[in-house]
């Protein structure tokens, strides 16, 4: 059986380092691994519409950012299919016919659709396009016939809600559809990072977010207000490494080249935490040293984009081609699924044989 | 404006008395009285489905069923558009996006909804698909800009969640969608009719339906055994007509002229009630009456059935050709639906432009 990847974003903001560590490095490891027959890879435009489907504009101004950081990261149209999300009508059909497969309740039990009810203040007022979305979600996955989904921890109660929707319909239908597994990130820095404040979450409106395209005076402007060690008041002070952000990019950015590049008095980041906690290493020190990782690493990425900028038109080409492709595959799903619940009337001829039988 | 009706039925059964009386009988009357440029007539397969979803068969099974029962009653292919619901894709992805318009808790208070999950026994596990079929009715009524849609009392909640969603989206996108009027029944009897025992609810199970394709023997048993008055023992009793089903089903179908031809003792309706209410009228002759009135009724439409059963080949097509049209008339709005979501992003050259400038 091919290995194929369904993964991608809502196009709601410019992708930051967040991004990068939780997801988009990885992806385009795997896409260069050559150990995938096909990655397809979603701007999920209409999911992103579920909340925020009264600033269209908003979604409508970010697919190309979105697209254009895939870019720059490595993700390539030649070997990924790049598409967005609302130009695959047969992701819609999909979801209406797994509708019927899933109970209202089984939906409200969903941790992470819980969490992120909570998270986004709906209480009561939850758009129902919202609360469905992990069924939407199931429609993305199977239509690619997606093998694989690389996902965090907290979406793994999404990832079984395919499962069961799959398991459903082959039950129900006969075998049509692919089980996907979920593939975890490697080590816990891949994770989550935390905004530059030391907050769990990244947004605009708080500016604790590194762009991916962010400018290197401003990169470095971020890094060094950073978050820390609030007790870590004099360099000659044990520090701690417990929440201290500054720490937790280093974990995520630095590898032990760039000691040699830029603190050559360390030969790892082990060594630099032990001096740390022991006291006698300023914050000021570390950060800069942070700073010389993070432009390292975002500066090919920023330079890039500024490439891809230059012909937009480009970009939306990219994406109509991926987004052709999917709905390719996607329409060959769609194909098998509606002959699996055999509504492919015009085309069965024998139910007509039959009902010409039935009637004589 | 022109005035377009959107209406159909459920393809779980054959159509009995109580689907002719309800709304068919109506809708043919609606159709040659050249009051409407368009009918569209959808065989509700997908919203079947919705809590069907383990048996597809029954549902595959009763479209030609539900077609011919259609077309026997006068439903013209060359007047009306019939199609079949799932052959419209366009009606996913619209309620795909309806449905970021309406709130769960809303979709929980609706009336009509809350009652159906109460008479199929859904309590906790009620399918998602089921529970959101009043934006999935949206989109059926929205896709083909219906002006009009003829329902019953019961189903005027359903029409108001539609009314609610076509404002919603003029508000947020621009004046895209037409808001749909209901098209009350004209008389009392022509609302509901009661099973052949006077049970509120005909089923196929409780064997209390007429169907319109049912043999003259079998509608004369079902007439002869119909419930009536149990207090009214002797003919010179004086009888009820509270509740009494042979009265409700001659409200519904009997004439001055039929009285003429089967029972010319009477000028009328009335004048049959005073007798019967007075006493001295037995059941059985008002039943041979009413099942006069019935074989009269139900000869034509039996007849032309069974013409249009030997060519099934002819009903599929008649079908295949209506949901092309109807599918023809969906995805124009839908095309105006995502132009005014902005989400039409490849022929959308102002934002290629604009952000082409952006970026420079």
């Amino acid at each position: 059986m091919s290995k194929i990847i369904l993964t991608g974003d809502r196009p709601t903001g410019k992708l930051h380092v967040g991004h990068y560590v939780g997801s988009l490095r990885r992806r385009v490891e795997l896409q260069n691994s050559g150990e995938y027959d096909k990655l397809f890879i979603m701007i999920a435009d209409a999911q992103a519409l579920t909340d925020n489907a009264d600033n269209p504009e908003k979604v409508r101004q970010n697919v190309v950012e979105v697209a254009l950081d895939y870019m720059a990261c490595g993700l390539d149209p030649e070997k990924s299919t790049l598409f967005i999300q609302s130009q695959i009508p047969q992701l819609c059909e999909l979801s209406f016919y797994y509708m019927n497969l899933v109970t209202v309740s089984r939906l409200q039990r969903n941790p992470t659709v819980k969490a992120e009810i909570q998270m986004r203040n709906f209480e009561a007022s939850i758009p129902v396009g919202f609360f469905t979305y992990p069924i939407s979600q199931a429609a993305d996955i199977t239509a690619f016939k997606a093998t694989t989904v690389p996902v965090g921890e907290d979406q793994m109660p999404m990832i079984e809600q395919t499962r069961e929707i799959v398991h459903k319909f082959n039950t129900v239908y006969g075998e049509t559809l692919v089980e996907p597994k979920v593939l975890l990130p490697e080590n816990q820095a891949c994770m989550r990072l935390p905004g530059t404040d030391g907050k769990a979450k990244m947004s605009k409106s708080l500016g604790n977010c590194i762009y991916l395209s962010e400018e290197p005076d401003e990169i470095k402007k971020k890094v060094m207000s950073m978050f820390t060690d609030p007790n870590h008041l004099k360099v000659e002070d044990p520090g701690s490494l417990e929440g201290n952000t500054v720490f937790t990019y280093l974990d995520a950015f630095c590898r032990d080249e760039h000691f040699e590049r830029y603190l050559p008095d360390y030969a790892n980041l082990d060594e630099l935490k032990a001096h740390y906690q022991r006291g006698g290493l300023g914050d000021v020190k570390v950060k800069k040293f942070l700073n010389n990782v993070l432009q390292e690493v975002l500066e090919p990425i920023r330079s890039r984009r500024k490439e891809l900028q230059k012909d937009i038109p480009y970009i939306y080409e990219v994406l109509k081609k991926g987004s052709e492709e999917a709905e390719k595959t996607a329409a060959r799903t769609l194909d098998e699924v509606r002959s699996a619940m055999r509504i492919n009337y015009f085309a069965d001829t024998e139910l007509i044989r039959e009902q010409s039988e039935k009637f004589k």
